[in-house]
Parts: C-alpha cells; structure tokens; sequence
C-alpha cells in the first residue's frame, strides 16, 4: 500500500520536514492510517507506506519496509491495534498475533512486544479495545524512545572516556543500522553517537555497508548524514584492517536477540567484527533494550537463525553478480558468543558480562 | 583496446572453446599481441583485451583486466616482452619495468617478475631481446603451471585426510579468487580442489563474494561451475556463522605478499576469516608459490597496503548504494598474521609455520 502521492513530490515534502521518526499515526482520528518510511527505498528516495490493516503491517515487516528489532517491536503493536479496528474479538487478536508473529523469526522484540499487547487487551471490552490498542502501541513507542535515551547515556560515558583518554575523536565501528530508523528515536547504537554531538564530543563513525540488504551504506549513512555526524563507509570486509591497525576505539552493535547467557543474535557479520576486536584488544559493546533480552533463551544455540531468498544475495540494486544457475545461501543473523561481548549498553545500565540480572528479570 | 571481434561472437567463441588459461599469445608470429581473458567483464561476458605495446600491459594490470598474484607477475613479463619489441635498449627496459612496477603495490609476484626478467635480459643483445624476452614470459608461464600442480598436489593430501576422517565431501571456505583466473591454470587454492575433483574426492567450496569488487561471486563461481565443481556463493558477512557453525573443514585463501615471518597480505577480508577460522578450530592455510614469499620484509607492517578509488565501495555494477555525498575508504588487503596461519601450500610443499626456509631462500 503506498503513499497516494506521487514519490518526488514526497520526496521534498518529507525532506523539508527533517523527521526523526520512522514510525506514526497520520492523524489523531480513530480510523488513522499508520506511515512508516519505506527503509527499503532509502537512501536513494524517502517514501511512506500507509498501513490500514494488519495484513498491511505483516507484508510491511517481512518485506522490510521496516526493521530493527526495537521497530519491529513497535511496529507488531501498531498492527494489533489496526486488527482491534475492524474485529476485536478475542478471535481476531490470537489471528493478528499469529500473523504478526510469523513474519520475522529472530527478533525477540516482535514476540514481547505481541505478548504485552495481549496483556493489555486481556480483560477489555470489545468496544474499548481499539482505542486501549493504539494508545498501547503509543506507549510502546515512548518506551522506546526514554529506553534509547538511557542507552545513549550509558554509552556516552564510554566514548567520554575515551575521549580524554585518547584526546582525539572518538572512532566507533558499527555494523548494519541500530539507528532511529531502527528504534523510534535516537537509536540503540546511534544514540551514544548522537548524544555525544549534542555534549560535543568529537565523533567519528566507521559505517560497514552490510551485505546483503546494505543497511550500513543506505540507513546508516542516511542518519548519519542528517544528523551531521562524520562517518565513512567501508565494506565489511574491511573492518579487520580498521581494527588490527588501530583506527578504531570502540566497536558498538545492536542485537535482535540475547540469550540469558549473553550470546547475542545480531545482524550477520556482527560475530565477525567481535571476533576481530577481541583479536585487536579493542571493546565491543552490544547496545540494546531489555526488551532484547530473552530470559528463555538459555544460549545462542537457541535462537532461530532466519534464512532468508538468495536472491538478497544474488542481485545487487536488481543487477546479478554472479553468473547464472549460481545457488546462494542467505543467513540473515549470526551469533556473537558472550566470551567475546565486553558490555552491554542497556536501558538499565551498562551491565558487565556475567552480570545480566537487571534485564532478565 | 578490444579484441576487434563483437562481444557478442567472441562469447560464442569462447565458450565454445571453453579456455583454461586467463592469457596467451595470438598466434605464433613475432608481433604477435597478448590476449587476456577481460575480468572485468566476468561473469556476465567472457571478452578479451589485446595488448600490443608495455602501455597497454600496465594499463591492463592496473584496470584489473587481468588480476591475482601470480598472473600479475606473469602479464608483466608479457609487457617487457612486448616492450623490447619496439625498442630493445636498456634505457627502454628499464622504462617499462618502471612503469609496471608502479601498477599495484601489495602483489610481490609483480616486482620479482620484473627483477627476474631484467637478470635474463642483461647480456643479450639487443637484436635478440624480443624473442628472449618473449621466451622468459613463456617459461614464467609454464613454471607458474607446475608450481600450481605442486601446490594441488600439497593442498590435495589436505582434502584426503578430512575426507577419511569425516566421510563427507570436504567443505572447503575461500576469499576472492585465486583458481587459475589468477595464475595460468589451475590457480592456487583451487588447485587442491581440481586435484580432488580429479581424484573422485568430494569437495563442496562455499565461495564468499568478496566486496568490493566482488571477484568471488564474479570469478570462483564462474571458475568451478566451468569446472562442474558443487559451491555456494554467500556474502562475506555469513563466513562467520558457518564457521562457527561447524559447516566448514579447511579454510584456503590465497596470497599477494607473504612476509619472511609469515605475515600474509591478501585480498581484504581475508584476516577476518582467519580470526573466526581461529576461533572456530577451524585450520586456516595460504596457498602461494615460493614467488609471493618475500624475505625483504620481516613482517607485515612492512607491506605497502594498497588504497584504492573510493567509487569501487560506493558502486556496484554502476549503481550507488548509499547516499550521495556519502565518502568511503577502499582498502584492498589486509595483513593476516601468521599465529593465525596453520599451513602455508606451496610449490615446495605443505610448511608448518615457523618452517618457511624452504621459500624464503
């Protein structure tokens, strides 16, 4: 479902407006569409989608319209609250909970946020069920944004030190995007950066592309570049001559899942960057909400690894890079084993290796 | 310059002809020009290039028209050949060394190509230097044939082992290519895999794709399907969760410089592969001729790391993948240091590290 308008005149009207949010309601009525920003179309055009349905929500998050574990999250209880719309029968939640539940088997963030909703509906009256849902998909918004604010300022204090250690700007490595465009606002990743614009503290922001879907090279940038932070692209593969030959500080990534352990499911590629940063003697920090965190997930080993169409692989901008008849396989995630994790940045603190109580609760 | 031919025919020719070597001379004649298969072009059409003066010899290396260690040092004694043609003189050799010595800056094969090919020039005669010239590029042909069969033959043993000892066919992970697109036949890491494929062994290569520029989803694909040699393509980021995952038994990357510590430069990325390999217990082994080992340097501080045009990060096939503006860094090695290294391949054998004396010689 698109935007009716035409994309260029989109285009400006939504770069004239600058939004910070990747997520809304269109209007205060009670039959408002939700508009999310097409991420698939970054960076090249900024265009919404307009969600009327929870059919609309489900295609938007398998087809990443939207991703980001916490948006995704957020997301789930936007598309409950438009199946609360037309049926809010207990039938019609379960459904739209199914629905939902099935687009993206990895993020955690998708089932917590699906369980909360039904929390929250359990007990209202079918015809307040509508209004409870939007105003529970708003709280889930505002949570996100006060959990990134707290991320940031955990993770502020790192880069300081780092700073007045170092005297020089701080060089932070990242992989895939773990922005706004991935949370509501500020980001998990991102917020520590953008916090340490506003303190002024110099930051530097080494952006991998992460292939296959390039979200470092088409979101990352994008914010990055909104936000005024200095950044530079590199391909993944580059990120161990970057570490090895210390030109980086620290390396800070998001998750889609952490197990009780604290292995971390991330975007694939993450492991490979801790691995390299361990091998370098550099920090890496996993950024993320409690929300993150699965407590019945004892280990990595239990996490579900989605594997995702070769053909993300495959084609580049719709181009092959291979020849024809080339098979591909597509992991979307991969496992970064706790031993390697130096700190987890979260909405409840900055939490040592070993010391996840706050989160597992 | 292009081969005169239209693209369209050549392919057909090609194909029917199904080559093994990256370049050759046209034809017998003393002014015959130099053909090399055009990578660039790979694996979407199989055209050729033509190079009939030094000029187009070093544009050619430097276009990566034709690229890989070996071949890079191969082609350039193609160049000087094609140089003492039109003028025999010293001051004309050392014009064209000159010029090809600055084409790419990590390849040691490239320097010693040229050292060698100035020892055999010095005492011929002018009137004779063309056809020897055009000799000692054929014999740097054919000794860099037998050092890949030597090298197949040290990798092959390698294979066997894992075979007796798993029962299943060999899984074996590289990075870019260095099969005999980048040598003149066999290539080096994938000559333990045509010697196995020979020898009725099973052998599956998961290819990583290799970014920037890609010469694993282009070029090994493209090798081992001519081959008929089982692979999957994956992106650089999944090299990770297979190791650690336990879907690979022997990681074989090739080499453009090794230091006299064992220090390897190779194609960037290959260090991250070494560092998960490491983790993963997975063996990690270079393949190289004694030709890539260089005794001038002590270690891999000491190799010049090539930068290279920052479009090769922000374009693929032609189309941007992040924001106008956006600014990258191109690295094109990396240093791998030899702890992380569990075998050198080489045409003087399969050495355990610390053991190089036998090509450091």
């Amino acid at each position: 479902v698109w935007a009716t308008s035409s994309p260029a005149s989109r285009v400006s009207r939504l770069s004239e407006r600058r939004f910070t949010r990747p997520i809304w309601w269109e209007d205060d009525s009670p039959d408002a569409a939700v508009v999310v920003i097409d991420q698939r179309r970054l960076p090249h055009e900024a265009t919404t989608c307009r969600w009327t349905t929870v059919q609309d929500t489900a295609e938007g998050i398998r087809s990443m319209q939207v991703r980001g574990a916490p948006l995704i999250g957020v997301a789930a209880a936007h598309g409950v609250a438009l199946a609360m719309r037309g049926d809010p029968s207990d039938a019609s939640l379960e459904s739209a909970i199914a629905l939902l539940a099935a687009t993206r088997p990895t993020a955690i963030n998708l089932r917590w946020a699906l369980d909360r909703s039904r929390m929250a509906l359990t007990g209202i009256r079918d015809d307040a069920r509508a209004d409870v849902a939007r105003q529970v998909a708003d709280a889930f918004a505002e949570d996100d944004v006060a959990s990134c604010r707290r991320i940031g300022e955990a993770g502020l204090e790192v880069l300081r030190e780092i700073h007045e250690r170092t005297g020089r700007p701080v060089q932070v490595l990242t992989h895939c995007n773990a922005g706004w465009l991935a949370c509501v606002e500020l980001g998990t990743v991102l917020a520590p950066v953008y916090l340490a614009r506003e303190a002024g503290l110099p930051v530097h922001v080494w952006v991998s592309e992460t292939r296959p879907r390039n979200q470092g090279a088409s979101l990352t940038t994008w914010e990055l570049a909104q936000g005024g932070v200095p950044h530079t692209l590199i391909v993944d593969n580059a990120a161990g001559h970057l570490l090895r030959t210390g030109q980086v500080d620290v390396v800070i990534t998001g998750a889609d899942r952490i197990a009780a352990n604290g292995d971390v499911a991330n975007k694939v590629g993450t492991y490979l960057k801790a691995v390299a940063a361990r091998d370098a003697g550099v920090p890496f920090l996993t950024a993320a909400p409690a929300s993150t965190f699965d407590p019945s997930c004892p280990d990595g080993d239990a996490i579900p690894i989605e594997e995702r169409d070769e053909d993300e692989v495959l084609l580049v901008n719709g181009s092959p890079i291979a020849p024809e008849g080339t098979r591909a396989r597509n992991w979307a995630f991969d496992i970064t084993p706790a031993r390697l994790v130096d700190g987890y940045l979260t909405d409840r603190g900055h939490l040592a290796p070993g010391h996840l109580e706050p989160v597992l609760r």
